[in-house]
């Protein structure tokens, strides 16, 4: 989908240079390159700095439509990200299986997701916009707290289950940052195969005790 | 001098909204009137969206002394922040005092300062400037190696010790980011006491093993 998604742009940016404004035929059409411009444009300058005329441009579509497919802002951001988690799936598999390698579980999932370059992108462009954006982290305050840390919580077995769940999901918030946002070495270059034995058993140790 | 400088910057809007523009007949009272009209603004807005006008505007001074005093809204960042991180003493707390506490002594060491809200509110505009634009990331980048992860993997008795080194520091940006940033609950209202026993053994085996 990524792919697809950066063939779209470029499509889209050639278009625009040779300067044929884009109307495209099929409504469900133009939808899906708004919504790859708008991902691409929030991934590479973060929410504030993206526009709806940038994206419109990006996508070679009148600004109009934007507002019409997806409303405002806000709304094309989050139809954009198509958010890449899982809670339910997360939850499954930080249940199933035995306490004894819940860390590593964890932590393997996540590095499943991303070390997915398109996936990747839509983690760190919703971090971005939640360390910046007031509005942006409430919402994402209220999607970390109602899909991940009152389920994950909820299967956990010690006291302070809730406090637990977002330990560890500062961990995983903190590792993002450094590896992929920061970008400090050697932890940027650093194979996962490193990094799990490292990682695991304070998501072990928070989760399970 | 946090109570000083919103002093400074009320004032400063106060004369604003009475229509004075604020020249002052110091130039070391000017240049400090700028650095915590600095300071509040990058706070609040973060690097991004904060203008060299807007500052200009709440410390109620002409644009053209900022540029006088501190060149580029880069480097009055810089200057605005005096990030209160100190590393020598951080390294310093960090091996003094015997091996079994590491961990411990570097979590009340951190929220020391980030339960300080004038220290809080720079190391949060230096990691929402980070997040936000690769420059800003580049500057933290190098200042984390060269002052954080290298003078304390040069302590630690470990194999991969900067790595450890940067996990370490990892757990603590996560903490930020989700106790101060996200402010998901109950982390944001936890009291540092029920962190610490948490938060410790994850640093403690990181630097100690």
């Amino acid at each position: 989908m990524s792919a697809q998604g950066d063939a779209g742009v470029a499509d889209a940016d050639a278009a625009a240079r040779r300067g044929r404004p884009g109307r495209r035929p099929g409504g469900g059409d133009t939808r899906q390159v708004i919504l790859d411009a708008a991902r691409a444009e929030f991934a590479a300058r973060g929410y504030e700095n993206t526009s709806m005329r940038a994206i419109a441009r990006a996508a070679a579509v009148n600004p109009a439509l934007l507002h019409h497919y997806f409303g405002t802002k806000d709304q094309l951001f989050l139809a954009a990200l198509e958010f890449p988690l899982q809670p339910r799936e997360l939850v499954a598999r930080i249940v199933g299986g035995g306490r004894e390698a819940v860390g590593e579980r964890l932590v393997r999932f996540a590095f499943g997701l991303l070390e997915n370059p398109a996936a990747r992108d839509r983690v760190l462009a919703v971090l971005r916009a939640a360390a910046t954006n007031e509005q942006m982290a409430r919402l994402m305050r209220g999607f970390i707290m109602r899909e991940l840390a009152r389920p994950v919580a909820a299967v956990l077995d010690l006291p302070q289950p809730e406090l637990r769940a977002q330990l560890a999901m500062t961990q995983m918030v903190g590792m993002i940052m450094g590896r992929y946002v920061l970008a400090v070495e050697p932890l940027a270059s650093a194979p996962v195969e490193e990094l799990v034995p490292l990682l695991a058993p304070t998501l072990q140790r928070y989760l399970v005790g």
